[in-house]
C-alpha cells in the first residue's frame, strides 16, 4: 500500500513579524497534525537553526534555500526585478513549477501579491486580485468581497465578487447553495450609486442564488451568505467591524465598573462573550482569489498557531480544487448572461 | 418690559407615524417647556380635537389649517404640484413667508425634503440636501456627513460635507475648532478610489482643521470631530452602527444566559449600558443642510418626547444661525481655494 501523497504548501518563512521563529515553529504544528507538507523557504544559515529545536524526524517538512527576503517597506512592483530570489518568489514559484500546490505568506500583502500575480498568473477575465471573507463572529455564515484592491468598480467586478464569493461561501463554509446580495443604502431595486443600480439587473440574470439589496446591518444579521461591494465600501466596514468589537468591549468594561459586583463576576466572561463578536480569523480569509493558482495572506502578527491554521486551509483550499471550481463558475455564469 | 419674542416652528402636524396624537403632544410639552411657540399645520377639524385634550391655557401653541396631507407611499416629486396646500407644504410656506424660523415634520423624507427645496430653496453651490450627524454613543463627538442624497460625489461635494460638519460640530458638538478627517482605506495620502484621493488635497489647502485620512473605526473610535464620505458609505456605516447595537445586544444577553446568576444580577443593566452603543437620537441629526432655511426631519416613528426634543433643536439652529454660518463659511473657504 503506497502512502497518499501529502499536498505540499510553500510558506515564506521570512515574512511577518515574528518571522522565522513562529512561522517555524506553526509549519511544525501543521507537519505534525494538519496532514501536510510544509516547506520554509528562506536562508538557510537562517531556517536551519530555527528548525533544528524541534524533533521533526519523520515529519514531513523541509526547507528550501533562498538568498533574501523583503522587509515590509519595501516598494511591491520593483521586487520581482530588484529580489528574484526573494524568499517569496522562490516559494511563488515551487507552485508554478509544481513542486508546491501552494504559497503561504505572512509577508506584505503588495509582495505576495505581486509575486503571485508574476509566477502564477491571474484567471482570464479577472483583472486584479480579490479577497474576502466573514467579518463578524455573530454572522459567522456571511462572507463580504472585495476587501481587497478593485476600489472603482464596474458592474462586472461586482458580479465577479458574486462568483467568487459562492465559490467561497459552498467550500469553506459548507453552504450548497450560498445566497447571495447587493450592498446598498436600500432594499428595493434601483436604490443606490450608479454602481449598484447598474449591477443589480446583472446579478438578477447571472444564475446566481440572488436575493436582492441588503443593507449595512446585513454584514452584522447575516441576511446573506455573500454580499458584494466595492472595496472601498467592503474595508470601511470590515475596519468598523474589526475594531468596533473592541471598542465595545472597552465601553462596556468600563461602563460595569459601576457595578463593582457584576463587574466581578463578570471577570473573564465578558473577554469571552467579546470574543465570538470580533472577526475571527475568517475560514479561508486570506486567500487571494483571481490568482490562477493557491496562494494565502496571513496576518502580519500571525502566530505559530495561526500559521498552522493557515496551512490548514491552504490545504483545503488545494484539496477541494478553489482554483478549478471558480474556473467552472466563471465560465458557467458568464456563457448564461454572455459578458466578457 | 416686553416679553423676548420667541421661536416659531411650524410643525406638520399630520406627518408620521403616531400623527397627530404624539405630534400634538410633543408640541404641548415644548410649548411648555422649550421657550419655543410651536404652530401645528394640519386639517382644523382633525388637530383641534386632538388639542383640546390639553390645558393649553396661556401657552405658545396655535394651529394652523391645511386642507390635506402627504401619505408616506405618495411620489415626493409629483406633491408640490398635486398637493399645494398640503399641512408639510404650508408649513414650509411659513417660513418661506417668514411667518415661522423654521419647519418640522416627521414627514415622509422626500416630500420634506422636496418641499423645503421648492418652497425654501437652495444654498448658492449646493446642489442638493445633505445631513450627518453623531452615529454612536461611544464617539458622541464624532459626526459624519453625508449619509443623506449625495450617492456620486465629486471632490467638491466632500468638501462641502466638511464644511457643513465644520458648523455643526461648533454649533451642535459646542468644539470651536473641530478636526475633519477624509474617510479612507489606509492613512496616506494617495491612498483609496478616486474620489478620495482627488479629495485629499482639496481639503487640504481648504483652511478647515483637516487631519488627513481615517478608517472605517474611526466612526466609533472618535478620531476626528467630522468624518467625511459619499453618502452610499456614509449610509452603510450608518446602518451597521444603527443595527449593531441591537444585534450585539442581542448576542450578549444570549450568550449571557449560560450564567444564569450573571443574567439575574445583570437584569436592567446590560440595557442600560447597551443604551449607549446604539446611536442616539443625534443632536442637530435631522437638520436638512444646503437649504437656504432651518427644516427637520424627525424619524417617522417619533413619540411626544422625541418631537419635543426636535423641537428644542429646531430653536437652537435658529437661534443659532446655522444657515447664516454655513453662509459664511461656505464663501470664505470657496475664496481661499477658488472652486465655485
Amino acid at each position: 500500500m503506497t502512502e497518499t501523497r501529502k499536498t505540499t504548501i510553500a510558506v515564506d518563512a521570512m515574512g511577518g513579524d515574528y518571522a522565522p521563529e513562529e512561522i517555524v515553529a506553526g509549519a511544525v504544528e501543521a507537519a505534525r497534525n494538519n496532514g501536510l507538507e510544509p516547506v520554509l523557504v528562506g536562508p538557510l544559515d537562517v531556517l536551519e537553526p530555527v528548525l533544528a529545536k524541534y524533533d521533526i524526524n519523520g515529519l514531513p517538512i523541509r526547507c528550501v534555500h533562498a538568498d533574501s527576503f523583503i522587509k515590509e517597506e519595501e516598494n511591491p512592483a520593483l521586487l520581482a526585478y530588484r529580489k528574484p530570489n526573494s524568499s517569496i518568489a522562490i516559494a511563488t514559484k515551487m507552485v508554478k513549477s509544481g513542486e508546491a500546490q501552494g504559497v503561504l505568506g505572512a509577508t506584505a500583502t503588495g509582495a505576495l501579491v505581486t509575486s503571485a500575480i508574476n509566477f502564477m498568473g491571474m484567471l482570464d477575465g479577472i483583472d486584479r486580485p480579490v479577497i474576502g471573507g466573514v467579518l463578524s463572529g455573530v454572522a459567522p455564515k456571511t462572507a463580504i468581497f472585495d476587501l481587497g484592491v478593485n476600489m472603482d468598480c464596474k458592474p462586472q467586478h461586482l458580479l465577479t465578487f458574486a462568483i467568487i464569493g459562492t465559490v467561497y461561501a459552498r467550500i469553506f463554509l459548507n453552504i450548497p447553495n450560498p445566497t447571495v446580495a447587493l450592498l446598498n443604502v436600500g432594499k428595493e431595486e434601483g436604490k443606490g450609486n450608479r454602481l449598484t443600480r447598474e449591477t443589480y439587473p446583472l446579478l438578477a440574470q447571472s444564475g446566481l442564488n440572488f436575493i436582492g439589496n441588503v443593507e449595512g446591518e446585513a454584514v452584522m444579521s447575516g441576511a446573506a451568505n455573500v454580499i458584494v461591494c466595492d472595496a472601498f465600501v467592503g474595508n470601511c466596514l470590515f475596519k468598523l467591524c474589526e475594531c468596533g468589537g473592541d471598542i465595545i468591549g472597552r465601553s462596556f468594561r468600563s461602563k460595569s465598573k459601576n457595578y463593582p459586583l457584576i463587574g466581578w463576576l463578570f471577570k473573564g466572561k465578558i473577554k469571552q462573550m467579546m470574543s465570538t463578536l470580533v472577526p475571527p480569523n475568517s475560514v479561508g480569509g486570506g486567500l487571494i482569489w483571481g490568482i490562477n493558482g493557491i496562494a494565502v495572506k496571513m496576518h502580519g502578527h500571525s502566530r505559530a498557531s495561526e500559521v498552522a491554521s493557515k496551512l490548514g486551509q491552504a490545504r483545503l483550499a488545494v484539496e477541494r480544487d478553489v482554483v478549478g471550481c471558480l474556473k467552472t463558475e466563471l465560465s458557467s455564469i458568464r456563457e448564461k448572461i454572455s459578458v466578457n
